[in-house]
């Protein structure tokens, strides 16, 4: 969950150079393809990417690359699938922005993958898509594998996924995204609940540290999130001729997905800055009834502590100090005062 | 109330894959059928849903569903009325926001019923409803029945119910939903008001967590309500053939309730939010009065003290210890300064 | 100045049934009518809704009712001039937003009226217009009475009245009710000023009421306001044939005032949110100041009374106490020690 | 600097009498005539308004009336310009918000005149331009001379002034009142930075009202200055034939310098709420060291007047009393907690 | 880092006068004019503006200026390009804000050139573009050279830059100074990130200058870059001959680095804003805890010291003071009630 990438390796190079920007997560770059159509589903591992042929006829082909820091295997889909080299720079740039981006012929699409840690993080990692009339490329970093259950479904052949075009399959695939990211909201939702509980019941500096870390992580996932809106609401009104009508239905229900997580989060934002108001308020009740009742405790010793001094007092003639019961009698004018004032506070519920 | 429903159960599912999210309130799924015009209202309980037949005549059919759990009765409908899974999917997961959608040959609503509770709680169910050209379908999630009035005009065939097509009844419908949010505000606003009271009257620590239930109610109102203003605003703007103009008038009515709920819903955050304002700094005001109260006690007796220990001291040359008149006279100083610092503190207004 | 009406008698109704919602003001209800030309201006006192004629020729024809709770008027009213059931709805609901309505062969619109009280209240009344080719409908609740100058100017005859439509004639009173904001205004304006100097020179927990007073206060013109800008705006850049051109120039004029009090009101709020913020500074300012000065008497006193206490003590080895100088000499310790703090304190600004 | 004017005056007139509302700051009206073109320019005080001749050759006018308190003058002006009554009005109106008025054959313009006074006050004037297709007329409320320098450029005949029409002298004229903004906004600027460092050095209560007085001041602008940018930008986009496209150029630099105003207004208003919040943090935390300096003080006699106490006491059997050591023990024991305390706290950087 | 330059300068003077506003880097004005094409590369440094001959070929030339505080050297540009007056006026004004104006036959650009400096100041440059058909125009303050590595790939020939037009070349410059506020943002990313940890760990009130400090350079690169967003969205949609569709993708992509940076300024700003709130609540909890510290320890004398009074008080009558165990029994009971005391303020946790 790093705020930013390091980009000054990038500084003065001519644009469209492949530099790697993010983190190397594993030395290999693994490629599968899959080619399907109604009737058959072929799988092949990929090991030269120079060895890749994309099939003419009307089959669909999908290319997944697990890996983008490798730029001789990115300049060779460059240079296969004549893809423009801002675009492969964007992929090997893992500090993007959502975005959907229109080379009239193939969409680009980058997201993030959010995966809930299991100690409360958050791991990021990006993912690209291509989609051409008959081929989708999608391009990661090799983290999470998010997609075997859209695997399965390929191979399976049930449902609509091997019936439809690749405009479909890049659906499926960015469904699988997004669903990911309402995983992600109830782990935080979670937290946040818990958060709100430990805050009325035991607030303590570390709360406050959990609620900023909360804080930080809303603003992360609406970073991640937050642009996607306009990319896919743009990509359900495309008019481009490989996006089937049909298609666009299942687009804007993505569409409602994300606007559904946007509106969660800024629902989970305003109880973070409730559960903040809620802390702040009970630590400073808190430590201001324990300075009242300590003061409560010194202000009704003073009196005390005077009367006393009063029979310390040297004075050859004082006639209280000679009687017999003076001193039962200072004691319980002692009494009387210390109850009088303990009656009057706690009438005033000061105590 | 709960924030978000589980969507964990759908993680890995084929899209339109028909699972219930939210919580099943009642076994069995109620299926009532009208079918009516303006001469005639039929009336039937549907118990086995492959049954329903659909007049082809311009007669109007209302087929309303409690309860949206259970998967085949769902797919019954989505066969006999050509319903994209999409749609289906929309209804059995109770987690949607509210919205329109545009199938051309029917338009699909989803809101939120919104009921206070005896015990001012807001209860929350989803409502969908399929709006055809000679038909309405309603699912709903089986809890409060708020259709009941619209029931009785049906059978009562006054009003213009009866004479008029499938949009009014959708009209009629959806109006009864928005007319149950006026109430649900009414409560709040009557909770909101009594807030302010006791804020004034009486701060403590249990009026800050009533201050921040009701500004989550009412954040959850407005999610629920919010997205229905667009919604609703495109439903009186479509140009779809069975939406005829007349109607239309009755939902742009309808809008205008929906943007006076958002208003009040604001204005009634607002109030919450001076609420929380005033019941800050009153409760600082009391404690910090509390402490000056007793700090002036304190340093009162200071003074008192100071003198009583001098006359405490045992040099054996104290002259005033063996005056006849010492101690009355040491009372009398200790009086006086104790009348001085009184009349002072209360002269600059500290007590 | 109530936050919502009471709905809940409507609930089940059909739309468009006619109930009051609002207060009673008058048992009666007064209908005035005015017919008027350039040439002559009859006045009538309607007693018999029904005997209502509108005259088939080129005069204009206004009539102002004042009282919107009996039904049956409004439905006389309704007949005559074949007005919308909603729009009827509307005129007997007083808890309708401000908006603009475009019937087609006539415009409906809704504003607030707003008085000042002398005890500093703002009282609200809903005055309701149906403007249709040759005449205007003015429907109020009989509660202040703003349209005398209108009435004075129209049996003159001088000005422009007269020689203009229906459509002048409604800009004529809109703009009535909206140069009474202006006064509202003023009044809330001069209340913040004297508030502001209060804040300053004495703050006080009453003021603190004042301030969300005023708060509620503002939050409700504004309620009043700012939908009338949009109506105002729409109807200015109407292409209905019955606002004339140089009428739409009038009504610009007065979505001008509109804007520039929509303005005033934000400047309003900035001014008392400023308020709020100094009472605050300056209450925690006073109280603070108190405790330390309270505290600093009290730090004077401690090593004071702390050298009695050793001179106190029963050592029988004391040499001090023998000596002659003794007590002068402890007494003058104590008086140059509470001096050394005395400086010391001033020194750094403590006291 | 006042809020708002007092608009009672109008009530109940009807709309377009001319009644002058702000504060008259001249008795006389000052009417200067300017006729002007490529070749020659003529210059005159006019002394009687019906005397004014509008010549109907391709010159360019420009008559500047200072002083907008008689309804005589204006009537004038009216008539011979054939200006809409509501223009009028609004020019005797000086609580006009800034605005453009298109009236087909002449524009309308509403400015205010920002001046920084000596004492730091903002003054403020409005300024109203009729632009014709050959004539302007300008009126201002007779406070400072503003126009000397355009007059001057006029006279001389050097620039692009006399060679273009009236649209370029209307340029002219706004652009000097922008230019003014700049330096209003300096002043502030200036003060705002000094504020600043006073509320480092030396945060006092009175630095508060200087914040708030800042903060109004920045409003006041912003009002003024923030409807000049829609008009403006309107005017520069404008189709009027006697508003020539190398003069939009002109109008565009204008609107550039209007929104980079507005930008820096934002900025001061932000660096205004910086200031707050460090004076306020920085009043709490000075009086916080001191309380906290001045407990630590009495937390350190505490102990010892207990020691000086328990020997105080007088028990016939106290073996230390007796000890020829038993008081330079005492003291010594007195030291040592006192030297143990004050490091310990200091230690703790409590001291 | 300042916050307006000084426009006094220019008061009075006529619209597009040279005055150069801002400070003045170095005393000379650096020409240096390069001319290439696919297959040469010419390069040279002007002595004398006058010189300045523009090849009427295919070859694209760039002119980069280095010093803009010279009049005639602008004014020398101007009559050989024959720029607009108001033009070279905003060349001069360093004050400008970004934006982009379209002059027809060319375009002109303003940007902010921002650099770190190594004390973690912010500097900050103005540099204009005028891109015509087949020239550069690029004028600076003369102060950072960033150009450097667009010149060396010019020199090299390699890449897209001696291939395409004067529009890739303006794409190239701007998408240099783009790059460098990525490294501003690196580093102001760093500095929020070690004042977080210091906020945490060792709160004091230089701290919050440097949160001030941040916050202002913040505001200060927001202004630079904002504006941009919409220059830049501009250039890349607009119509003109002369910028080629193949390059507008580059300007879409620097348009994506705009918005990327915007949006990390914000969630560098709320990082900031973050940071204050934890400052305030560690600060104010530091300090509370402390006097809650002191207070106990203040309270758990008081008790003992009353008891040291009692016994110290001298009546006659006091059977205590004669019993043998009497001193010991009076320190027992000082430590019991020291001991109950000091365990009661510990299990409520308030020691």
């Amino acid at each position: 969950m790093k705020l930013m990438q390091k980009r000054s390796r990038k500084k003065g190079l001519s644009p469209g150079t492949l530099v790697h920007i993010g983190e190397k997560r594993t030395e290999t770059v693994t490629v599968t393809l899959f080619n399907y159509s109604a009737s058959h589903c072929d799988e092949h591992l990929i090991r030269d990417v120079n060895e890749l042929r994309l099939p003419v006829d009307e089959t669909v082909t999908w290319v997944d690359v697990g890996g983008v820091h490798k730029a001789d295997v990115l300049e060779a889909f460059g240079k296969h699938f004549s893809l423009h080299p801002l675009l492969l720079e964007d992929i090997a740039n893992t500090d993007q922005r959502p975005k959907l981006d229109d080379y009239e012929t193939y969409f680009f699409v980058v997201m993030k993958v959010l995966t809930a840690s299991d100690h409360g993080d958050i791991l990021v990692e990006q993912i690209s898509f291509v989609l051409g009339r008959n081929y989708v490329l999608s391009f990661h970093e090799n983290g999470a594998d998010l997609f075997e259950p859209v695997r399965s479904r390929l191979r399976g052949g049930k449902g609509r996924l091997r019936h439809n075009g690749s405009d479909y399959l890049v659906y499926a695939l960015i469904d699988t995204v997004v669903d990911q990211y309402f995983e992600v909201l109830e782990m935080l939702g979670e937290r946040i609940e818990s958060l709100q509980e430990r805050v009325m019941a035991d607030p303590r500096p570390e709360t406050l540290k959990d609620i900023h870390a909360l804080k930080r992580q809303l603003l992360f996932v609406r970073r991640a999130v937050w642009p996607l809106r306009e990319a896919i609401n743009n990509l359900s009104r495309s008019e481009c001729p490989f996006l089937h009508e049909p298609t666009k239905v299942f687009f804007r229900d993505v569409y409602d997905h994300v606007v559904q997580i946007v509106d969660t989060i800024e629902t989970l934002r305003e109880m973070v800055s409730a559960s903040l108001d809620i802390y702040l308020s009970s630590v400073s009740y808190r430590l201001n009834s324990v300075m009242r009742v300590l003061t409560v405790i010194t202000t009704i010793f003073m009196p005390l502590s005077f009367i006393a001094g009063i029979y310390g007092m040297n004075f050859e003639h004082m006639p209280e100090l000679k009687w017999a019961w003076g001193y039962p009698m200072a004691l319980g004018i002692m009494g009387l005062v210390a109850a009088a004032m303990l009656l009057g506070f706690r009438w005033k519920k000061w105590l």
